[in-house]
C-alpha cells in the first residue's frame, strides 16, 4: 500500500464493518439542529416512510388511559417530508434544559441516527440535547476540572454478595494528597442503578460546575445500586444482557437501608473521606428519598445532611423490617440530635405530594425543621436535576 | 393514596415520561432471543411498514464500492411479518462471539426496540448479543470478582490541557492494600476514544474473566485517549454533544507518543504500580499499535511487553516529529534492550497485512524475536478481542 493510501485507509476502515458502510452512506442530516432564536429542528431521512412523528419532553403533556389510571406522557408532532425523503420538525422556542425525544417512523419509536447521544431510562433508550442558558449550564460539561466516576465493586456481607457503586472523586482529588473530604451518598429510584444519576441526571456535570464556581464544597458522591436483588445495572452483572425491568424482589423491603453501613464502611476505607456525622449527606429521588429518610433515620448519628427529592415516605403494605418499626420515636431521637438539614423537594404535580405533605405536617406539628422546595411538574428527572443543583450549595456549611 | 397503590404507583412513574408510555404499550416482543441450537430469532414489532431488513457482523460479507476502492460490508437479510405485524428473522447456527446488528425499516437503519444494550463505533450505534461458549466466555460478565473502571482526567503539561483515560484496576485492589501491581497501557485505534476498549472491546470483562481464572496476572490498565485533537470521548468535553468524527488535525503526528511518559508518571503517581521496564506492557489496534511500536521505541527502557494489534508502522505522508525519526536505529537500540515480549497480530484480509509482512521481514533479518499471531478476517474487533484475550496470559511472567 502506499503510504499516501494510509490515512485514508485508516479512516475508512479501522472500525467495524457496520461503521464502515455508516461512513460511506450519503451525507447524514443534521439532527438535532439548534436554532439561534433556540427553536430545534429535527430531521430524519426516511424515504420510504408513510407517516414520521416526534415525541419527547418539550412537548405538551397529553393525558392517556394506563392500567394504573390516566397520566401523562409528551404529545407527537408530525414531521413533513421533502423531495429528497428527508422529514424535519421545528419545534417552538425552548426554554434551558437538557431534552430527550424519540422519532416514530410508521408507528416505531425511531432514535435519530445522526445524534449518538442515548440515554437509557430502565428498559426505554431515547436521544438527548441541551439547550444553553443559565438554568441548563449546571449539565453541560464545560471548560472547568472535571471529577473521576468509578465504577466500582464491593462485598456486601450482609447481602453476601458483590455490588457495583459508582464513586465520583472532585477534581484535584489525584492532586492534593493530603486532602480528605466530605461524602454525599446519592440515591437512585425504583428500577435505576447505580449509573442513573451520572446519565439521567447530570450529577458528574453538575457536580464538576457547582464545585467549580466556589459555591458547592468539593466532596465524594458515592451512587450505590439501591435495589437489593440486584448486584449492578443490567448487563453489568452474571444475569447477562437482560431487558431491565422494575419488577425486581426485596424492594422496599429494609434489606438495603439494613446494608448500608457497609457502603459507607467501604468507602471510608478506600477513599480520603472525613468520616464524622458533619461531613456525610445522603439523598435520593423516589424510591431513593424513601431509603435516604429511613437510613438517616435507623442511624440517626450517621448523616448530618438528608435530601429528600420526591421521596416515597410511607413503606409499603407488607413490607416488614426493623427499619420501618416505631417510625416516629426513631424521627425524634434523629431530630433530637439536630441534623444540620432536612431537605425535602416535590413537584406539585407529583403523585407523592400528598404523602409527603402529610410527613411535613408532621414535621411542622413536631416543630422539626426542614428546608422545602416546590416546583411545577412531576415525578420527572428534569426536577431531579433541579433539586441537586438547588440542594449541593446547602452541603457541608455548617 | 391508599399504600397498597403506593407500589404500583412508583412502578409505573418513577420515570422520564417517554419510559412511562413504554412501559404501557403493548407487551414488547421478544428479541434478539438466542434458541438452544444457537440460531437467533429477531423480531420487530413493525405492522405499518413495508419493508425490514437486518444487517450484522453474523452474516455473510457483500463487497460494496466505496470512495476508497471496494470493501466488504455484512449483507441484508429480510424479516417476514406475520398477522399482528411483527416482522422476524431467525439466523443460522452462529459460533460463539460477540456479535452486532441494526433492523433496516424502510430504508432507515434502526436498533432494536427491545434491546437496550448498544455500543458506538465512532458515529454508529448497534445493537450486540453474545452467544455463549468457549470463544465468547471471555467477553461475558461472569460470576467472578470483577475490577473497578474509572474515567480520569490527568493534566497534560505537553498537551495543555486536562484529558481523559479509563483506569482498570484488578478485583482487590481495594481489599489488598500493601499489593503492588504492573500496569498494560491499551490504546484504541483512529476514531476511537477511551471508551472504545472497554466497550467495542470488552476489556473489562476480559481482564475479569483472565484474571479469575489465573493464567492472567492482575494488573492495572490504562486506556487513555489518543487523539492529540480531544480531550476525551465525544460529549465528555468541552465540545458539547457533537457528531463523532474521524476527521480530526493532529492524528499520528508524534504528539501523542511524546507526551506519553506524562500518561506514566500519572498512573505511578497515583496507583500502587510496580514502576519500572519488567512491569509495564503497551499495546493497541490499528493507530494504537502505530503508537505501541513509537512510544515504546521512542522511550526504549519503559516498557518491556509490546503488542501490535492490526498496528500501522509507517508513519503517514508529510508526518513530521522526531519520534518518527531513526526508525532502524531506535528500534536497533530498543531491541538491544531485550524487551520481554514483542508480539504481533493481524488478520489475513487486514489492509495493513502487507506494510506488517514487511515489518516483520525486517525484524526476521536483523534476528530480532516476536511473536506472531495470524487470523482471519481483516480490520475488526472481533480479531481486537481475540488478540488481547491471547495476549494478556503473555505478560509480566518474564
Amino acid at each position: 500500500m502506499k503510504k499516501s493510501l494510509l490515512i485514508a485507509s485508516l479512516l475508512s476502515v479501522s472500525f467495524g464493518a457496520t461503521a464502515q458502510q455508516a461512513l460511506w452512506d450519503k451525507t447524514p442530516v443534521a439532527s438535532p439542529q439548534i436554532n439561534p432564536d433556540t427553536t430545534v429542528t429535527f430531521r430524519i431521512s426516511a424515504p420510504g416512510a408513510l407517516k414520521v412523528g416526534i415525541t419527547g419532553d418539550f412537548l405538551s403533556p397529553k393525558t392517556i388511559e394506563t392500567p394504573f389510571g390516566t397520566n401523562q406522557v409528551p404529545d407527537t408532532a408530525a414531521l413533513t417530508k421533502d423531495s429528497l425523503g428527508v422529514w424535519s420538525y421545528t419545534s417552538p422556542r425552548l426554554k434551558p434544559e437538557l431534552y430527550n425525544y424519540s422519532f416514530v417512523v410508521d408507528g416505531i419509536k425511531v432514535n435519530d441516527p445522526s445524534n449518538v447521544y442515548l440515554v437509557r431510562d430502565i428498559a426505554s433508550l431515547t436521544n438527548i440535547f441541551i439547550i444553553d442558558g443559565p438554568e441548563s449550564r449546571p449539565y453541560e460539561v464545560t471548560d472547568v476540572p472535571h471529577g473521576t466516576v468509578s465504577k466500582q465493586w464491593y462485598k456486601s456481607a450482609y447481602l453476601n454478595e458483590a455490588r457495583r457503586m459508582t464513586v465520583y472523586t472532585p477534581a484535584g482529588y489525584e492532586y492534593n494528597v493530603s486532602r480528605h473530604y466530605p461524602v454525599l451518598y446519592l440515591l437512585h429510584g425504583m428500577g435505576g442503578d447505580e449509573d442513573a444519576w451520572p446519565t439521567l441526571g447530570r450529577a458528574t456535570q453538575i457536580l464538576d460546575n457547582l464545585i467549580a464556581s466556589g459555591r458547592v464544597q468539593p466532596m465524594i458522591v458515592v451512587m450505590p445500586n439501591g435495589n437489593a436483588a440486584l448486584q449492578s445495572a443490567p448487563g453489568e452483572s452474571p444475569d447477562g444482557l437482560t431487558v431491565p425491568t422494575t419488577q425486581l424482589p426485596k424492594t422496599m423491603d429494609g434489606s438495603f437501608e439494613t446494608a448500608f453501613p457497609e457502603i459507607v464502611s467501604f468507602i471510608d476505607s478506600n477513599y480520603r473521606t472525613i468520616p464524622d456525622k458533619a461531613h456525610r449527606a445522603i439523598a435520593g429521588l423516589s424510591m431513593g428519598g424513601f431509603h435516604s429518610l429511613h437510613i438517616s433515620k435507623q442511624y440517626p448519628t450517621m448523616f448530618d445532611y438528608i435530601g429528600l427529592f420526591s421521596a416515597a415516605i410511607t413503606p409499603r403494605d407488607g413490607a416488614v423490617s426493623p427499619v420501618y418499626e416505631d417510625f416516629d420515636q426513631k424521627l425524634a431521637k434523629q431530630m433530637s440530635l439536630s441534623p444540620a438539614l432536612l431537605y425535602i423537594a416535590i413537584g406539585d404535580k407529583d403523585f407523592l405530594y400528598g404523602e409527603n405533605k402529610l410527613f411535613r405536617l408532621k414535621l411542622d406539628r413536631k416543630k422539626y425543621p426542614y428546608v422545602y422546595r416546590e416546583t411545577s411538574d412531576g415525578h420527572i428527572w428534569k426536577n431531579w436535576r433541579i433539586y441537586l443543583t438547588d440542594f449541593l450549595p446547602m452541603l457541608f456549611k455548617k
